[in-house]
């Protein structure tokens, strides 16, 4: 594996005060943020564990300046290509074409300075905050399931020709250390002694240890990293959890596509359900830690799910008929549409088969892999956290596993709301 | 779909006295043909569809030269990618390292001219040719199966790293035409009244017309077609029927390989498979039309399937255990070889269903498509002609629709050997 990658020429770490002048040479930004570069402000806010982000406001609006540092942010001397923001910016791109509405515009990239300025998002927060919260999105799983449907359909051979489609394989192909990062960190961590491996301790030592010892899981973790190596099925943004939609009561959008790939649907389709049971099932410690009362959230947790699934289907079968351009289903040979919506169903089934299994990755290496979610981590007390993950981590070994237990989102709803009792 | 192809600079067709002028200018070539040029001779062979071969021979040896031609040979105002022979070029010089001493060398290549030059495989013939004419290779099956087990393991994530494959796929990506030419001319055009088809007839007309309203074929097909198009599994050859091996009764190298893409590995296997069948198949035509005994080579096709499929899933499992660097199963996960042998036998397991259903799809575009097999053609009576070609059309057509009838090769052979009867 690579791990020495060349910084740009010119390339430099940006502060408050630096990234003003960055901006101060873009007229399209000084249109957005008004007035002379003196009267602007800048503040950073990161947070994700990769990047820099400073907001940027001036008299007349406010834009989000995201720069890629040569190493992860929140682990130095890890080191990491800054060219990931290149493939984040042509990811947004194709995706304000797939999705429209649904992710932040890009207004202005430094390709030099691995800086991408975009859209702000206002008055957004991380969805996953919000959840932690235990606040409720009557919106989310309607909009979640768009943004799958439109960006995983016409990212597709239902929706593109052959040579378009081809082209953007070979376009997002030398992200390809990022993908490398992924396989490692979902489906290789978890299962070994992986230097930065955590888990709430000694609690879950008992669980860690059959996890190490699982050969089934391992073997179901390797078929999945096979599945996500091999399937160029679309455009997929590649770390779709739930920090990665910013949202407000009304609005749900995307962000982060750093990881993009061309890849399996069931993956993005995966994580986000995967975060959404963590989520779901961290909601009683937060009540109990707490004292509120979160049946509400949880109720609507429980909905989300089939919901988010119902409204991605119905969604891409709807894109299979009115975009059917991509000589899948060559008018020549399907004069009706019958036939052709029965085999985006059977597809559907096989992508929420994948997804299943995706989400159950996604849950094991929250919980025992290097990178943790605040939905567990804001539970303070260590027996309250470790007695939720384990219900999550049991959960999540199944549906890799025992995939077939799980034929749809109704049966798994159910099931999480069996090993919650 | 593209169809203007930009042709290089400098590019000229080239005919038996200007290849000459052309090979003179590499010192590579002229000491392999020795002697001065005024003594080498040149002869235009071609034979495929596709391009100009031209044998060239000197005091010390001889060279085979291939060049694209900006059309399909064989149809003029069909215009098609120079750049085909680039991917060629790429994929011989891969295979020289994946799977050694089964294609023939790179000598030299003009890419401004669409010329590559290459080692010259003789006493080989065409092993269509052969089949035809009813010869007997005993080493074929063995070195056909090595030649898929060395070329599929180690162009696929078993063997490679994520960098590495990836970057692969992307250099391969650019032949895209070429992939969606493939797809049209099997997975679509023998569906239909496209404009080049041709079957015997009038004996096999309400075959096709049965097959063209045959809407489980149809869809059998387009699932077919979506693996063709999202499976990124291998670096495979893309082509590979018995026209596109050069045999002699010891040796075997495959050759043509302008199709070549990352795709199915199923595609490859299925390939030859079919192409045996039709080899088979047909046997008992000739045998009756030359009035000769074709009892052995129908014996020895029989078992050339199972003994192919046997030695590329042994020499798969082996690579497996020595070859084990793709980081599918990594050392951390898999201390002992068990597990992982397993998860091979099950990829493989997979494999062959691929195989038997690309396998039915190809026999079905060589009866009833636009492009044709001598196994067939080289039947003149067209009653008899089509007697068999009816036999291999509805034992493809059910190894489309009806996968799970063949679990395994023993299976399709005896299935292939009643329909024969």
């Amino acid at each position: 594996m690579v791990t020495d990658f060349p910084v740009p020429d010119g390339y430099r770490v940006l502060e408050s005060d630096t990234v003003l002048a960055v901006l101060a040479g873009n007229s399209e930004l000084t249109a957005v943020l008004g007035g002379a570069p003196s009267a602007w402000s800048a503040r950073e806010v990161s947070d994700g564990n990769m990047n820099r982000v400073f907001l940027v406001e001036g008299p007349s609006g406010g834009v989000a300046a995201k720069q890629a540092l040569p190493w992860i942010r929140v682990v130095e001397d890890w080191k990491f290509p800054v060219s990931r923001i290149d493939y984040e910016v042509a990811a947004l791109r194709q995706m304000a074409t797939f999705a429209p509405g649904r992710v932040p515009e890009v207004l202005a990239y430094e390709p030099a300075l691995g800086l991408a300025v975009l859209e702000l998002l206002a008055p957004h927060i991380v969805l996953r905050e919000g959840l932690v919260a235990g606040k409720i999105y009557p919106n989310l799983a309607d909009q979640a399931g768009d943004f799958l449907s439109f960006s995983l359909y016409r990212g597709s051979d239902f929706a593109l020709d052959t040579e378009t489609k081809k082209a953007l394989v070979a376009r997002f192909a030398g992200n390809a250390h990022l993908c490398a990062t992924t396989e490692d960190v979902v489906f290789t961590g978890p299962y070994h002694a992986a230097p930065l491996n955590r888990w709430t301790s000694p609690q879950l030592d008992d669980d860690v240890r059959a996890l190490r010892g699982d050969t089934d899981a391992k073997l179901a973790a390797a078929e999945l990293k096979r599945r996500f190596r091999t399937a160029t099925e679309s455009l997929i943004h590649g770390d779709l959890h739930t920090g990665s939609f910013m949202v407000t009561e009304t609005d749900t959008r995307a962000i982060d596509f750093e990881w993009a790939l061309y890849g399996p649907m069931g993956f993005d389709a995966g994580a986000l359900i995967g975060n959404l049971l963590l989520a779901w099932i961290s909601q009683a410690g937060h009540a109990e830690e707490r004292g509120e009362d979160r049946r509400p959230v949880t109720d609507w947790l429980e909905q989300a799910i089939p919901t988010l699934w119902e409204r991605f289907t119905a969604g891409f079968l709807d894109l299979g008929e009115r975009e059917n351009e991509g000589g899948q289903f060559p008018a020549e040979l399907f004069s009706e549409s019958a036939p052709i919506k029965g085999a985006l169903r059977r597809f559907l089934d096989h992508v929420w088969r994948d997804a299943v299994g995706f989400a159950g990755a996604k849950m094991i290496r929250r919980i025992v892999g290097i990178s943790h979610v605040a939905d567990f981590e804001a539970i303070n007390d260590p027996d309250l956290r470790a007695g939720r993950e384990r219900i999550a981590l049991r959960l999540a070994r199944s549906m890799i596993v025992e995939r077939d237990l799980y034929p749809d989102p109704v049966t798994l709803v159910r099931a999480a709301r069996a090993v919650m009792r």
